[in-house]
């Protein structure tokens, strides 16, 4: 097949269900090892997303030793416990402290994208009026190993309750390097239907007609046929784009 | 179709054939109009993305007005003609100025994907160590709308060299929006077979072994089953998860 044949329905149908079926999973992970050659997919896809000057900053810490998961787990709680007194004015801490945030010890992998601030030298074609391109373009990096990693039906949770200068101590990671994602990764026992905080009732999915603007901000979606089309996508993506078997 | 069948093999191919041919297009865009309902799928698509505490802190401005976007071309004229002076020193300045790097005009689309930064409060669940998780949520929804619009044969190029305060001010926004990702998008006549800066020699490709750290900073991938299965995912991945029709 040619680069630009057009996707089949199946395929469109894969890639819509990867992004409506993802989830950041914190509580379902099982402990079965990742197969090395799913593994390689997974880190493949990341390494093939766009970055600003081609520059490629990410790299890739596996993190299986459990001392080092045991180590972060505990940067983790101090970080999270932290937190939880922030909600105590908004009378939510209680709420905040019954929510499970983190796989780092339940997951069998734990994989820390980082992003390298000096790779491509001084000049990087792209970056030249916006110094945060590359931490974006990471960013990039971390959806595309997140959405595959949904295809081939593993779960990822973004850990980012964590001090990042001693995680970077902990990891050994040279001056110019940070660690942009800190993430769990294992099969589920299952992909939950929805987001866990929206079916806890900490925050729901905003109208997406209200976040469009026309032209310039402030410039509501003006009645047409986008505004018509969006309304008819409000029932779960999932089961409009795949059929039953 | 429940969302915890396994994708198919076709499923799973439409997502990695998005992974690896999307491209950041500059030259190849066509004027034809989106339809709505695809434009609608794009931004769903997008509004779909993990953020951190839920906080969706994205907006989408939809430029289409020809003086609006003339005015953007002229902010990218200035820093980019600001950015090839930076070139000079190591002798790439004509290379640089040879490529074209926005289709500012040339798109029927321009979209600014925004990120408001007081979204959801004070305190943001998740975003209590790292306050840059917003931005980067931002740019995960970015990644969602590239691949989606890969699927539906539409191109995204991504502007990154404007000065985001003129930006912001072009566009009206407030001032805790920031302006993230300025985006043209429309159909190509041609998704190039890869990066258009490997093509010319800007830069290549880095080999992903070389990317991969083992527990901690330093520490390469030891010899066994995944850097077996790495090494055999060196030709073109697009050849290897579809087949000929």
């Amino acid at each position: 097949m040619t680069p630009n044949a057009p996707f089949t329905p199946d395929q469109q149908a894969g890639l819509y269900r990867a992004i409506y079926e993802r989830r950041d999973v914190r509580s379902q992970f099982l402990p079965d090892a990742i197969p090395p050659e799913v593994l390689a997919r997974l880190l493949h896809a990341a390494h093939h997303a766009p970055s600003v000057g081609f520059m490629q900053p990410w790299d890739f810490i596996l993190i299986e030793d459990l001392a080092t998961r045991q180590a972060v787990k505990r940067l983790f709680d101090e970080a999270n416990e932290a937190a939880a007194t922030q909600f105590a004015g908004e009378g939510r801490e209680q709420q905040y402290r019954r929510l499970k945030l983190e796989g780092i010890l339940d997951s069998p992998l734990n994989l820390c994208i980082t992003c390298d601030r000096s790779r491509g030298g001084p000049h990087v074609l792209g970056r030249t009026s916006i110094l945060e391109m590359d931490l974006f373009s990471a960013c990039l990096a971390v959806q595309n190993l997140w959405l595959a990693a949904r295809a081939e039906g593993i779960g990822v949770g973004w850990v980012s309750i964590l001090d990042n200068d001693r995680l970077a101590q902990l990891l050994g990671l040279p001056e110019q390097v940070y660690p942009l994602a800190y993430l769990c990764l294992g099969y589920v026992s299952e992909f939950l239907p929805q987001p866990e905080l929206q079916t806890q009732g900490w925050r729901q999915r905003l109208p997406l007609e209200s976040l469009i603007h026309q032209d310039r901000w402030g410039t509501p979606l003006a009645q047409g046929p986008l505004q018509t089309a969006l309304g008819n996508m409000t029932s779960i993506p999932a089961v409009d784009t795949t059929t039953a078997p």
